[in-house]
């Protein structure tokens, strides 16, 4: 279904490997000119490095700042690494502070320091105060261009205040914050409403009391959650004492939503959601090899419970080819559940006053799936070995698997939260654990005490 | 780190559990109505079926419609079936068009006749026009409260309609959209521009061209994609004559893409995004219970492969003992480049173009950690059961069944969406069979080839 934009973004792609193939490096400027600054993040993502580092070079100096902030933070150092003081000091150049901010945390700290020294001492006090807060928080996320006004007036000299001040009121623009003497937030006007009301209300009257101010430190995932509860444009950032930061624009919870879901998806698998498609071999490998190794000391943990029941597999040779079923079964039973439980305490609306309601719930599902597909199992190994114990056998340990996977992927999200421990990283790692372990020891264990 | 909110939300839901249990139902409804309608829908997504039951029985009628456009498809259709056609009708009262679309769309088909016989004939054949696109194209997403100016007019022409339209200019406007005498798409004039332009210049000489009208047949992907790399708030939507049909606004596409994310997520478990946490345990058995069969497959000719093998197994019980290593290094190491290419794929970085890039950079990955990994299991293995033949040959199989997974993670995704299967779906079954499969077989088969 998406295909017809990816034709298009693929094509461009194309045109422009080609054009590098056959070096015409001006025609290559040409078309990045023509492209949105995102664009041209999107596709700096898309190449291999030494393609990225070519079209990098190609692109107008006074949009590097731009892209930079556009990339994710992997290809962001990528690029920054070949970059020389010079360039990253004028990258910085063009940038509004919040921009500045996020760009010159990834940066090295000597250039830091130039950025710093650049600024005039208003601006450098601003920039160390977004600084100050952490890149996960509101006061992170937030953006300083707010327009402010005062109760007191008419919408008419508002009017005329945002004429005065044309073009430098933000685009995006779709409320005013209300603010008194001493800078404390006390309601937005939105535009709608400005232009909308008789000129000759107050502020006062045509402002909207009812959006509580965002804290500077609110973590983005809540703010995420308030800005999706009620359908947000924009929304006012506040410090301890109530006086007005900075505003969070919609643009930049939707990045915050993506990571998220990104995050639960890449988890999964040992990956960080910033991780480049692209990145070089020996940092994918390192990065890699860790979750490898991880995986690999529960595998020689369920290794070492087969291992105990050596004399069972030397005698029954059909528990050896039917072992991996009996594991496989309560590994994708399990996996089914931590899905439904990760998602929940994601979303919030998993905690512990539900967790015996889905606890129980998932336990019935697994106790008749377990049903079914034990009896399959059975019916299957049986006449495969002729042997009615065999049957038997592996029907047992299945449905013991499959229960025993509910419950673990039921509560494991829960109890590595509590742990502080992220679910979306650890869960399926110590799920497979348990899957394992018990699928091998109850089908080599009563094996042991039933068939021999 | 978001304990806060969540501790907010779970204890509001178990205060609102034990006003329950007590029977104070007043007391229950009052606090219902002091939250908002995203809030109740959140809640009643993260209640048991009984609880869920008796809180939707409790909320405000004219709610009803508003709540049920909030909560996911599954939910909804189990809050539907127990209201009679009257409450239904009810719900539908209050509604925008393109609402009364989208909770139409999952009604039984009488009720939908007997909302259709109720309205107008001018809004039924809009509601029929909107019904015309499917769900997940930008005229299925599409709201139809636009307010539409002509180029001629001055500014100050246009603040004197807003104001005489007053509140029924939908509270989150951020740009008007200028159309000409056959109702065709010309450009925007932002709210922003409006009250800082000179109210005697025209609406042609303030109006943006830029903003490229979207087609409604465009999938919402791609409609998500167009807001993420312009920082859209809204944007219009037009025929295929390039009339404005209506607008999409940011909220709408927020949805989409945290359904795109947990679509990734919840589909390698053979979960729908849509999925009930709390779903009838019948229903839910049913549903998973395809997924397990088509994994039991997948386990039974893995099965079947260990089975060629049995003479070898009886020889050496060592091999029963680490083949399942062997498969799982090679599953684990997969998972990593099968998330890493469908990530690609959902944003449109992945293609034909730079596939072989990819695959390239996830062999040499891959060849490195089965050198690493395949030489500490050697090692260990070696130890183990006292043998040099054991450690070659375990180091072998690894090394070819991690390169082998690296391949297909890679390729995989591509093909599957080429054949228009859904990568995020069918994926994580298809590399782990392949995984198995070639663990299985390398190990037991070069076993036999060199060891007995």
């Amino acid at each position: 279904m998406t295909a017809p934009l990816e034709m298009h973004d693929d094509s461009r792609l194309i045109r422009l490997q080609e054009i590098l193939a056959s070096g015409a490096v001006r025609e290559a400027s040409g078309l990045l000119r023509s492209l949105a600054s995102a664009e041209i993040a999107h596709m700096l993502e898309s190449l291999p490095p030494a393609e990225r580092e070519l079209i990098w070079n190609l692109v107008d100096e006074e949009r590097d700042g731009e892209i930079l902030l556009l990339v994710t933070d992997e290809v962001r150092h990528s690029l920054i690494r070949h970059m020389d003081p010079d360039e990253l000091l004028a990258a910085t150049a063009n940038l509004d502070l919040d921009d500045l901010a996020d760009l010159v945390q990834g940066m090295p700290r000597a250039i830091t320091a130039e950025v710093m020294n650049a600024l005039d001492d208003q601006r450098r006090k601003r920039l160390e105060a977004v600084l100050s807060y952490p890149e996960d928080t509101a006061g992170g996320l937030m953006n300083l261009d707010t327009v402010t006004v005062r109760p007191e007036v008419t919408l008419d000299v508002v009017l005329r205040y945002l004429r005065r001040l044309g073009d430098s009121v933000p685009r995006d623009t779709d409320k005013l914050f209300v603010v008194n003497r001493d800078d404390q937030y006390l309601g937005i006007l939105r535009l709608s409403n400005l232009v909308t009301h008789d000129p000759e209300e107050t502020v006062a009257e045509a402002m909207s009391l009812n959006m509580k101010p965002i804290h500077a430190q609110e973590s983005n995932t809540q703010v995420a959650r308030r800005f999706e509860t009620h359908d947000m444009l924009s929304a006012p950032v506040v410090d301890e004492a109530g006086r007005l930061l900075g505003r969070i624009t919609v643009d930049d919870v939707i990045d915050v939503i993506r990571e998220e879901g990104e995050h639960q998806f890449m988890g999964g698998a040992g990956l960080s959601e910033e991780e480049d498609m692209f990145a070089p071999v020996w940092t994918s490998t390192r990065r890699r090899a860790l979750w490898l190794g991880i995986n690999l000391a529960t595998a020689f943990l369920a290794s070492w419970v087969i291992g105990q029941f050596e004399s069972a597999l030397t005698q029954v040779v059909a528990l050896a080819v039917l072992m991996p079923i009996v594991a496989s079964m309560g590994g994708i039973a399990g996996s089914q559940t931590l899905t439904l439980a990760i998602r929940g305490l994601a979303l919030g609306q998993l905690s512990t006053s539900n967790a015996r309601a889905l606890l129980l719930k998932e336990i019935a599902v697994g106790t008749l799936n377990s049903l079914i597909w034990a009896a399959v199992v059975a019916v299957i190994a049986g006449v495969w070995f002729s042997s009615m114990e065999i049957a038997i056998l592996i029907a047992v340990a299945i449905s013991i698997n499959i229960v025993s996977a509910a419950i673990a992927g039921s509560l494991l999200p829960l109890l590595l939260e509590r742990m502080g421990i992220d679910p979306a990283l650890a869960g399926s790692v110590l799920l497979t654990t348990v899957t394992d372990v018990v699928g091998f020891l109850a089908f080599l264990g009563l094996a042991t005490l039933f068939l021999l």
